[in-house]
C-alpha cells in the first residue's frame, strides 16, 4: 500500500466514525481536515465535493463490512453453517477493536437519512449497496437449499428481508432502548427463521 | 377546543411534518414561525426552547398514533382480531389524508437520530414512548393468550420485539428501496409470527 493509499484509509476511517454518529449529512471536509490534521485544500483536491466524500465513505464501509462479515463467513461450508457465521459476525460488526463505530451501524443510520432524499448519486449508490447485501443474504440462504438444509419451497428473498428486520430490531433494542436482552431476542428470532425454513411455508390468510 | 388549542394543533401538525422529513434536529422555531406565519417570539413564549418543541412533537405524534392505530384496534374483540387490526393500521399510519407525513414514520427517524444521544429530556421522553408501545404490543398479544388463540408458553415480549422488526424491515423496504413487494413481505412475516405463536416455541440451539 503506497503512502497515498494509507492516508486515504486513515481519512476514510475517521470519516466513517464521524458518519456513524452524526450521519452522512454531518460529514464536512472542514471538520474532517481538523480531525485528521490534513489541509482542507488537500482533502478538497482528493474528494472534489462533499457528495463524493459521502460516496467514498459508503464504499469504504462496504469494504470493511465484506472484510469483517462476508469473507470470513464464506470460508464456512455452504448452507446453514455459513448463514450462522454470517449472522454472528453481522451482530457485532460495528464493534471490535479495529473498527469501533461510536454511533453503531452506519448503514442503518444512512438508511434513515437517505430514504426521503430525491434520487441522486449518493442515494443510488447506497440503495445499490443495500440491494447487493439483500441479494447476498438470499444467495447464502439458497446455498442451504441446494445443500438440503432448507425446504426447497422457501422464499429466499423473503428470508433476506426478514433477516434484515431481525437486525433492525436488534439495533433498535440495543442502541436506543439499551435492552439487555437485545442479543438474546435477535438470536431467538434468527432460530425461528431457520426453523421455519425447514418447514413448508405457511400460506397467508 | 379553544383558539389557543387550535393554534397549538396547527403548529404541532406542521412541526410533525417537518420532523418526518428533516428529523427532530431539523426543527427550528425560526423555520416553524415562517411555515405557520406565526411570530417567532410568540412561538418562543409558547415552547420556551427547541428541546421543549421537540418533546411536544413526540407527544403530539404519540397522540395521533393512539388515535389512528391503537384506539380503533381496541374496539375489535380481544386477541387475534385486535392484533390484526392493530397491524393493518400501523402499516399505513403515516399515510392518509388527515396526516400525511412526507418523510414517513417519525418514530423510526427519531430512533435513528436519538440512539447515539446522551441521556436527556428528549431521549428519555422518546425511549419511554417506544417502551410504552412495545408494552402495548405485548399486552394485545397476551389478550390472545387469555382468549386461547395463542400458545400459553409464548413469550409476549419477544413477540412485540419481533413485530417491531417486521415494521422496521417494511419501512426500509418501502421507503429506502421502494420495493413494490414491501407490504406483501410484511404481511407474510406477520402471518409467520402468528403461526409460530400457535405452536410451542422452538428452543435456540
Amino acid at each position: 500500500m503506497g503512502k497515498g493509499d494509507e492516508t486515504r484509509q486513515v481519512v476514510l476511517g475517521q470519516a466513517l466514525r464521524t458518519a456513524s454518529t452524526l450521519g452522512l449529512r454531518g460529514l464536512t471536509i472542514g471538520a474532517l481536515a481538523e480531525q485528521t490534521s490534513m489541509s482542507k485544500s488537500g482533502l478538497f483536491a482528493h474528494f472534489k465535493s462533499k457528495e463524493q466524500l459521502q460516496c467514498a465513505v459508503i464504499e469504504y464501509a462496504s469494504e470493511r463490512f465484506v472484510e469483517r462479515v462476508l469473507r470470513p463467513a464464506l470460508r464456512e461450508p455452504r448452507g446453514e453453517r455459513r448463514l450462522r457465521a454470517l449472522f454472528d459476525r453481522w451482530l457485532d460488526w460495528d464493534g471490535g477493536a479495529d473498527l469501533a463505530l461510536p454511533g453503531g451501524c452506519v448503514f442503518i443510520s444512512a438508511s434513515a437519512e437517505l430514504d426521503d432524499e430525491a434520487d441522486g448519486v449518493l442515494r443510488d449508490r447506497f440503495v445499490r449497496n443495500q440491494r447487493d447485501w439483500l441479494d447476498t443474504l438470499a444467495s447464502v440462504f439458497r446455498s442451504g437449499i441446494t445443500e438440503g438444509h432448507f425446504d426447497a419451497d422457501s422464499d429466499s428473498e423473503q428470508f433476506a428481508h426478514d433477516l434484515y428486520g431481525v437486525m433492525l430490531a436488534y439495533h433498535h433494542a440495543t442502541r436506543l432502548l439499551r435492552d439487555p436482552h437485545a442479543e438474546q431476542r435477535a438470536r431467538v428470532a434468527f432460530e425461528r427463521l431457520l426453523s421455519l425454513a425447514r418447514r413448508p411455508t405457511p400460506v397467508p390468510v
